[in-house]
């Protein structure tokens, strides 16, 4: 079995390192840094045509979409229990949240950050950065909500609970107010203190090129 | 057990309601006019913040997003083998689709159909409609190559599918020419062929109201 993961220093394919590292697994993990653009060099377009991160290798399979990466490190690893696979309803709140994620805080993200996915018109790209930001801070109060128990599903850490520090990280770096976020923060603090989370930031920031 | 849907007509919940169907699930369907704004009143509001559908009643949990009225589906009823739930692999493409299809597809849906939820401003709205299109248009050739069998993950039938439908009469809508899409076209009439459909859009056209 050979496993190897595009990541995007400070992107949401940290989820998918964390993962990876919670089910003990071996990967490649290979760097590709967004600031300077080597998403859209002819190598990693030749893997995924949009020219994002996260795409995950498994055996030749190319995986490309967040949701799809972390489904198949939870089904692939099943006794790191990463997803409730055995619970349809409890299953379906994991799903629930991570398309809430894409398809709401990434898409504000991308609003603030790749306003040029939306239109080519500079106005236009303009409007939608200053928008994204409202809309960002409109849904972040969700996370608050959500982390009422120890870890998003409740007692049991998953695949998901990345996204909450993913998304805590780009709140910070768009300069939003977190200090009303008491429930969501202490989240992010247990996220931090768990070992999968050391060493897929240290594979994140190039310290560590290589996992298990 | 109990489940009740609710769906706009036209909507992408219509893939949940062909799901049911195939499950031969014992539910009851609510509609919802989106053309009328009824996602926007009170009662359904307290279902669903977001005031989108589908969104799923299951034994009381409220299940919004579309990928997980689908997980639900097909993981409460793995006899119908909606999803190929033991294959890692298959499924990270089912879910690769899945999530392409609703931040890519219904984003640019979104951008033509509600602009207003990316921005305030009408000038950046009109700008989005009409960059919207030419997305979407960039965005359906997928299809096609997502549609060299029989279906979209091969030999087996899967909540995907209907994907590929709701899509294709999206794209009628916006007039988008269909003609050059030959492969996705006959996997439209390989879905509208199967009774799961049939019986799912007179549910959905209101000429049935209750299923099983
Ligand atoms: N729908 C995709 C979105 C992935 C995405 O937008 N990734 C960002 C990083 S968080 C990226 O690669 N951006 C680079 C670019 O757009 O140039 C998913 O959920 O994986
Ligand atoms: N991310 C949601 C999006 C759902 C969505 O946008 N639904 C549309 C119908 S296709 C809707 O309810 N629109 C009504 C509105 O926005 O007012 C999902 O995947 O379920």
């Amino acid at each position: 079995m050979s496993l190897k993961i595009y990541f995007g220093p400070g992107s949401v394919a940290l989820a998918g390192l964390i993962a990876l590292e919670e089910a003990n697994a071996e990967f490649e993990p290979v760097r590709v840094v967004l600031a300077e653009g080597e998403q859209r060099k002819p190598e990693f377009l030749a893997l995924n045509k949009r020219g994002q991160v996260p795409v995950l290798i498994a055996d030749g399979q190319v995986i490309a979409e967040n949701i799809a990466v972390l489904t198949y490190i939870a089904n692939r690893f099943p006794d790191a229990k990463l997803l409730p696979l055995g619970d349809p309803a409890k299953l379906a709140r994991a799903y629930e949240l991570l398309s809430w994620f894409a398809t709401n805080v990434h898409i504000a993200i991308a609003q603030i950050a790749r306003s040029e996915r939306f239109s080519d018109n500079a106005d236009v790209q303009a409007g939608l950065k200053e928008s994204g930001k409202v809309r960002l801070k409109g849904v972040l109060a969700e996370f608050d909500r959500a982390a009422s128990g120890t870890w998003l599903l409740g007692e049991d850490f998953s695949v998901v609970d990345p996204l909450a520090f993913v998304a805590w990280r780009w709140a910070e770096r768009f300069e939003i107010d977190l200090t009303p976020h008491r429930a969501w923060a202490a989240l992010v603090d247990r996220i931090k203190a768990r070992p999968s989370f050391v060493r897929a930031t240290a594979i994140e920031s190039g310290l560590v090129t290589r996992a298990a």
